[in-house]
């Protein structure tokens, strides 16, 4: 079988870099085409400031930079977006119009409500609302997100305890790492011996999309969920990977250990599908008094990054409420590992080739 | 007027240090005895491995330190305990029945039915306490506590908000500097590029504490208030100085506006009295969207360290919600400075001299 | 006596609020003039992303920038110029024809023929190069700098040792600050749990600024030093403090004990003076084996931060080696506080007024 | 072909726990024993704190853990030792004399007259020390050493530059990761925000050790070289991976890309034998100004963290002398992996089964 010949918006910035390490050896994408509005013309080893301790794939470095016009992914199947928001705004709906499917990690389109915002586990069925999309905006190809780093593991722990026990209320605290604020982005002189308690946007980011992610496709369109979401973010010195602290109240009664047995059972459609970049087991829960921690957890499973750790899991302040802290790796799971899965779930529902 | 004497207890730990440099100077109690088993005999500036910038203060670097027993507190009129909490337990009271008033920070008499926990600020009636205390244990002497270095700041922002709004439910999540391990404490290969999600006991003291601070002193016993409290606490890489939110649900209405106003006009008996170790103002409210953060503001206030600073004060999920954040020094008010200011407070309200 | 008038060029950046922070309350120096082009005709207080734990001087807050012109500083003693080295160049001489004498962290003009390159305690006597730039250039005015970060305490420290024993030879491995880089600087994802070990151009300043520092003023100009200096700049998770190790061979043995009587009893012209900012000991010799560390040494001194500190002074390869450790305040003695001294030493030494 | 057996001393403690790792799925050493006085008869996965984000391998968290005595490896080829210095010194001579091949890790015996001290690249033929060890103790085993984390990668750079241009001179300046200290090791107190310019011991462990491993066999004994080495031995807050600066003199001219040439196309005795363990290159030269970094480079080379990097090779202070920086993974390169290379050469070179 042919591969999905794969095009990158953003090719040379660190998310974009992600996508160049995760894509090498896919066994059925290949990345054929690198975007990159300054540096189109030159060569990609020669442009890009490489982040990863793992070299720069065979093949990518020399290949050569292209503007990013749909011209330069003509042949692609999809289209990965790497891009930041202002340049998604205007660009994205360029490839979408020209037939392209796009799979973006950009905020710009996540909240239109014809653009499915995508979890594969949680909300595979959404990707429907790419028909209502193709309508309205009279594309030939789609365009579909996923969330801010933050929003994806909190949604997938979130689905199973919901369908379960019904939230009334969830109360969010985040420690995330620097890397989701990209390059340059925090620099040491704030950040060390320090705790920034703020991160623009992101509180009302984090809470809108969740809604929207466990929000039900009917009649066209996502009704987004109720669930009142208390969300506090905050920036702590580590490289990778976000800690949650998640405080919830359910509609029924929970005990810790029905929790816990309800996350690690979960498996969404992409599991069902055993796609390529799905983790056998979405959600991992670690029973030592002290995980998850991001340096020793955030690789965790199948796919490297791409599972959830939750731990802690014990009593709230009844028999209706529950504590627990998750950790998800924000540039695998929370980015790039989401998107690419987006796309392999795309292919099997029969969503490319528009 | 002649200097109140005291002696100190643990003088040769991280803990102990801090009294030592704090009470350098003060201007109505000095520093006459330190003392500490392993190293008794031996001065302190050979067996201390000093860990603050300024220089150990003259006199004491010279000082004998002597054994843990009350003849070698003699002639002094209090005793600070820097302690750890197994030696507190069998040490403290021998002080305390050979008269001395005894201000300790250790864990082990803490909720003790007749042991005053004491945040100056917010329970200085708690000491009538002491006379129950006494009459109980027929001490000449007393012992006073302060709470673990969490909950200090949390009781000081929960009380006027109490007394005003009327907690119905509070859920806290911390993140701790490293210095409220003590030393050696946490190992560095374990806290850098990482969270720690648990500290042991933490959560329960956090709680426990509160509640008995907050409670009310009425027919001999402290009744402890029934606010929900749920607590999640986290190892940070911060050195001094614990961040913590706070999401607050109220029986009133509560604007943002309003509860800035309780907290910035908020004064205790300490800035009454004009007790030295007081800062002018207890919570300082900062506007910035991005503080409090613990390397900018551990030192706030008119006495460093004493102040908490809270900021990022927002609507929560209804209107009777508010969400905030704030910061307190952990090893000045949180510990040392918490303890001076009860000693100061003792002195005023005749509690000395038993 | 009234005071003498300064304004300050580039005063919003992370240099400039430095020189904010320490001209407050300075006896003899008032802070009159705050120039920022970018910022011109607005409150300070509103512009300036403010750094400091301590808060903004009163009256500074709401002075209004001024646009970086002479004429701005109109009635004015002395500029202090924090500005970038592109800006520099353009801009310090403007001011120092126009009348004022400039004082320049800037490396701009460090190393020009007839511009002093100034360390007050190392050599005063380079100040009457003035006299040559006043009549070469035409100025009324003049145009003293100061060293690069690193190169400030290394100077200090060299000073002393070669008068006594004769450099042969010094290998130099510096341990810098991230405070070095100013704002946005080094990013954290570039610096957690990491080395960088290249500062672009800086080892050449050092070695090449040191030896001009070391020089001697004869026939109207600066005859640098010959010593051969090897030097290796390393970037590390440190806030402020330059860490330096040295390895010296002398033409002349020279054994630790006497290196350190040497460094302790050093003075300088400063010194001799009693200027404001001058530290009664420039340098700092500590005995304890595992001293000096930049968290705990970087303030050390009368005038905080402006001493250095010495340690681990121990046997080279043979009988007149010596190797050491020296820190050195990076953005105090190494820049703000070297400039402020300088002035000190412009004004008393009769450079003023032109 | 069956496997060699092995048995490890010190399972349990962090250096134990890298072999558990790096033999995991070796191809002709299994790893049969784990000893461990204080946790003898329980279970290996009950009494390790776990510290690796791998999980433990499948079989060893059920292994029981066996008292350190000789009778407990019966059967058993070969023993390698994770013990502290001090029970190395009493236990490992045991097991030498029972018969057993012991490689240690250990500081108590590299500087022994008849114990080879090996980094297999460098020193293969110091192996022949063990006859002369066998003869003198009566041994029917043998015990070979590895150095100090520190010096391992310092060795390996030295030898081809030594044999190419002759060391006049070397001074050396570490940057060494938390880890080189084990657990507890340094406190997160003592290490954030600072850089500790000192390891007890180090600097003439630097010196001593890798002038014996430079050094030649001739006549049944090592002649260590005469190379001066001044070394300065920091601690600075890296998780893994000890950087280095070394400034060199040589007997003849040598320009950087000589060195490089050099460098890169070093091969010792294991590449020759193609040693499961050995890194194709053993030293890598990277080109980019600012490498090696150590979070960037600690894992590079084709066995991963086997391989030195060396980078920002330039001229020294006169022809004859150059300056590098150079990375080696200090519990990997410089402790585990180098033990289990050496065990590897034991084997192919015929000193087991005695």
């Amino acid at each position: 079988m042919s591969k999905l010949k794969a095009a990158l918006l953003g090719a040379t910035g660190a998310v974009g870099q992600r996508y160049v390490g995760m894509l090498h050896g896919h066994p059925s994408i290949s990345l054929d085409v690198l975007m990159g509005s300054e540096s189109a013309g030159r060569k990609y080893g020669e442009v890009v400031r490489w982040l990863s301790p793992e070299p720069i794939p065979d093949g990518i470095a020399s290949a050569t930079v292209e503007t990013s016009k749909p011209e330069a992914a003509k042949g692609c199947d999809l289209v990965f977006s790497a891009l930041p928001s202002e340049a998604a705004r205007l660009i994205e709906p360029r490839f979408a119009k020209a037939g392209f499917a796009v799979v973006s990690e950009a905020s710009a389109h996540r909240m239109d409500g014809d653009v499915p915002l995508m979890v594969p586990e949680v909300n595979a069925e959404h990707l429907q609302l790419l028909k209502v999309q193709r309508k309205r905006r009279g594309w030939k190809g789609a365009l579909a997100t996923t969330p801010n780093c933050t929003v994806t593991g909190l949604a997938m722990v979130m689905k199973p305890l919901h369908q379960r026990f019904g939230f009334t209320k969830a109360i969010v605290t985040t420690m995330q790492a620097v890397s989701g604020a990209g390059l340059p982005g925090v620099p040491s002189m704030h950040i060390i011996d320090n705790v920034i308690p703020y991160i623009k946007n992101e509180e009302e980011k984090v809470a809108g999309e969740a809604k929207k992610i466990l929000g039900t496709f009917a009649d066209g369109e996502i009704a987004k969920t109720e669930i009142p979401i208390g969300v506090s973010c905050n920036r702590v010195p580590v490289l990778e990977g976000h800690t949650e602290t998640l405080y919830s109240e359910f509609s029924t009664e929970a005990s810790p250990g029905e929790v816990a047995a309800e996350l690690e059972s979960f498996r969404g459609r992409p599991q069902e599908l055993r796609l390529h970049t799905a983790p056998r087991q979405p959600i991992i829960v670690r029973r030592e008094p002290d995980r998850p921690q991001p340096r020793l957890d955030r690789l965790a499973g199948t796919v490297r990054g791409m599972s959830v750790v939750v731990g802690r899991i014990r009593r709230g302040l009844d028999e209706r409420s529950v504590q627990l802290t998750l950790l998800s790796h924000n540039t695998i799971r929370g980015a790039a590992g989401t998107a690419i899965l987006t796309a392999e779930l795309l292919e099997r529902e029969g969503y490319l080739g528009g």
